[in-house]
């Protein structure tokens, strides 16, 4: 494909987009294939002869949508939402096109740049302490990463590391084996499963806290763990939360706080005081490519001492001189360049107060229904709720919204409760949408009733 | 944004994209800007009301362009080349738009099965043993990773969890951090920093072993570091090798063969050789983004048995229900769908003899002139070469080389040697601009060995 092609071609795929998106409320949020669906509908090997745009084109819409779950769909209740923007893809286009692997300064002076600058600026915009910021050449800074799983995987290995050299120069006669044999890791048992894997990977030991009433890590249940984790000589070392705790002893402790979803809320004034207390973190994530408008990937993380992250994955200097060099990223920081600004800081927060607004409207047509119960307090754009009853009954009526298709959701465990779980995802979804999701759970909820009854 | 300012706004992109590309000869490859240069020449934080995109698009040029190193630029022989097609591009628009996160079948059916039949496809284009296939239905298969390194590292941490598990089943009483100090893993000494990485990650260690005159792994040393190694009372475990090497006490360890570079030139029955031996691999990985046009990140990996890999990461089907999943990864077969079918085969076999071709020919070029030397064989696009004489004569070549700016280049280090790479990289590199390359390389040399006479 030529350049002049590549015009004529590269226009019709924005028509195709903007079609996709304009008309994606029509279809089917949730698609109807079964698992093996694709394979039968294409070659078994790659042509050896060029196809044409045109064949491919046409297999999108008869070979790959007819198996996508559609994110973007205003009907699309489930997981968490996954940003979206046209500015954001407008800025994929052009970080296509340079294509720099930007894994050194010299490699792509403007890609090392900008990302650091964009990174004191989402900082300000959540009103980070200092500390975590490049600029006024402080020891901290923010860095992309590809998810909030990588980002509490480097905060891991950082604390290991730092945790090693504390030991080991106090006691030189300690191998990095006996050490790590007594590293105990904590976060919530609530937390994200990137907290296990992180261990598992790290080769520590990773232990849950009970979380309180509000599925948050309570600060005294960390506290006695330590204590007792302590006397029987083990050594704790790190802390993932989501909320924040400043556990007794500090000083030897990694904090990394990982607010993946809640994070893009902390622009807002109001939602703010979720952030209270992160000057006692180490680092801190939070994932723009959720729900800050940002496409995928964009993980946002911050270190109060860069160096702990150079210390940990000994990148030395010649390294990035290296022929071998591979481990590059792209050009990711235009895109949150792109949405800033074409957005603004008004934009972004009225983004998030509406989805917020949403999921408070959809909650108080829970509780205007006495056969339904809210599972836990609505802060931001989730709601929690079930059929006061069974947990067979709630599986039931998840069964047959997910059977019907008309809407998407996905279920959680709290405790022992099984809960369906209604998260403001689209970027486009509206009052109506809520309202009709609503209505049409209402009536399988009135089927499922029935069905019991019977 | 609405939707119809993105058909204009997304139209003029693609214009500025193939403006960039087809005016990518005319800018200079290397740019001119001192570290920091781009923090002055934007406000320090978001703005409150939104730019415009006349704004943005402007800034590009005043902003961006000044810092970028141009990748793409058939001047630009640095690194290793990274893949850019039009194809790929027309892909990830649309895989922009779709922006699911295939972490599970049900998150995206389509996402999932794609990316299974197109490692398929490209399985067979290398003739790889069928046991790294998934069709047919057997244990083995092939999955889209970030990079190589994310490709060694998940193979070292496979070989780890099997390595634990079958020492733990034989001694019920060694525990995971007794085992873990025992383990070794081993690359050549010419590998890729990113498996020292893994190690350091790991916490296992990690031994080099010599390499050969052609800079590959050699097989008696490694037989006498494992036999060393065992009497030692340590365990080996895990071989990345980027040439095939089949230790005899195979049965216990994992070989990974990481072909990052080398691989997409496979598909080509005359290179397809370099890969005999795979079949003793347990994984084994290239980067159809660095060679195969398919855009970052595209980094394929097969191993034999895929629940080596759902074992190590013990990857519950609970968890990918679980309400805090982010670790997703976007549509990015796609990109290979797109690649394969508008190339074809035999495209891809074209574009890849003619990097080869220009490599070989830039050696001609290098042993017709007897003040320089070739420093390793040239196989595919790389060709070492250097001033005969010392390391401060090349060192001051490259120098003058990267101050130039004609053309980007940088060094390696073969044993105590300082070595210039030249490595075939664009995708719009001709003839002409190896021959161009090669007269500013002499006459810079001219002046190099002038200066040093005075």
């Amino acid at each position: 494909m030529n350049t002049s092609e590549f015009r004529r071609r590269g226009k019709e795929m924005v028509d195709y987009v903007a079609n996709y998106m304009e008309g994606i409320e029509g279809r089917q949020v949730y698609p109807d294939v079964e698992p093996g669906y694709l394979r039968p509908l294409i070659p078994d090997s790659a042509p050896q002869e060029p196809d044409t745009f045109e064949d491919i084109i046409n297999d999108i819409e008869k070979i790959i949508m007819p198996g996508v779950t559609h994110w973007h769909s205003p009907y699309f209740f489930a997981y968490f939402p996954t940003a979206s923007s046209y500015p954001a893809m407008l800025a994929d286009m052009l970080c296509g096109a340079i294509g720099c692997i930007g894994f050194s300064w010299a490699a792509s002076p403007a890609c090392t740049e900008l990302e650091t600058v964009m990174m004191d600026w989402l900082g300000k915009m959540l009103e980070l302490p200092k500390a975590f910021l490049t600029e006024n050449a402080g020891e901290g800074g923010g860095v992309i990463q590809g998810s909030a799983s990588e980002a509490t995987l480097v905060a891991l290995l950082a604390a290991r590391t730092k945790a090693i050299h504390r030991l080991q120069a106090a006691s030189p006669e300690l191998t990095q084996a006996a050490i790590m044999e007594k590293l105990v890791a904590y976060s919530s048992d609530q937390a994200h499963s990137s907290v296990e894997r992180a261990g598992l990977i790290g080769g520590v030991k990773l232990k849950a806290i009970p979380s309180d009433g509000n599925f948050a890590m309570r600060a005294s249940a960390l506290q006695e763990a330590l204590e007792r984790d302590r006397a029987a000589g083990l050594i704790p070392f790190f802390v993932s939360s989501a909320a924040l705790v400043a556990p007794g002893n500090k000083e030897d402790m990694w904090l990394h706080v990982d607010a993946a979803y809640a994070g893009s809320a902390f622009i807002c004034p109001e939602f703010r005081h979720l952030l209270n207390g992160v000057e006692f973190a180490d680092s801190f994530n939070f994932n723009p490519h959720k729900w800050l408008l940002v496409n995928f990937d964009c993980s946002a993380m911050w270190v109060k001492k860069r160096s702990d992250l150079t210390g940990a994955f000994r990148l030395d200097p010649t390294y990035l001189k290296h022929s071998h060099q591979d481990s590059g990223k792209l050009f990711r920081s235009l895109k949150m360049w792109f949405v800033f600004r074409m957005y603004g800081v008004k934009g972004l927060q009225a983004y998030i107060r509406k989805h917020v607004q949403l999921s408070h409207e959809f909650e108080s047509l829970v509780l205007q229904d006495p056969r339904f119960e809210i599972c836990a307090e609505v802060t931001l754009g989730l709601v929690c709720f079930r059929l006061k009853g069974s947990n067979k009954v709630n599986e039931a009526l998840l069964q047959r919204i997910n059977s019907a298709k008309k809407i998407h959701l996905v279920p959680c465990h709290l405790r022992d409760k099984f809960v369906l779980r209604f998260a403001i995802c689209s970027r486009t979804v509206e009052s109506a949408h809520v309202q009709r999701a609503w209505e049409h759970i209402k009536e399988l909820a009135a089927d499922v009733l029935q069905a019991e009854r019977e």
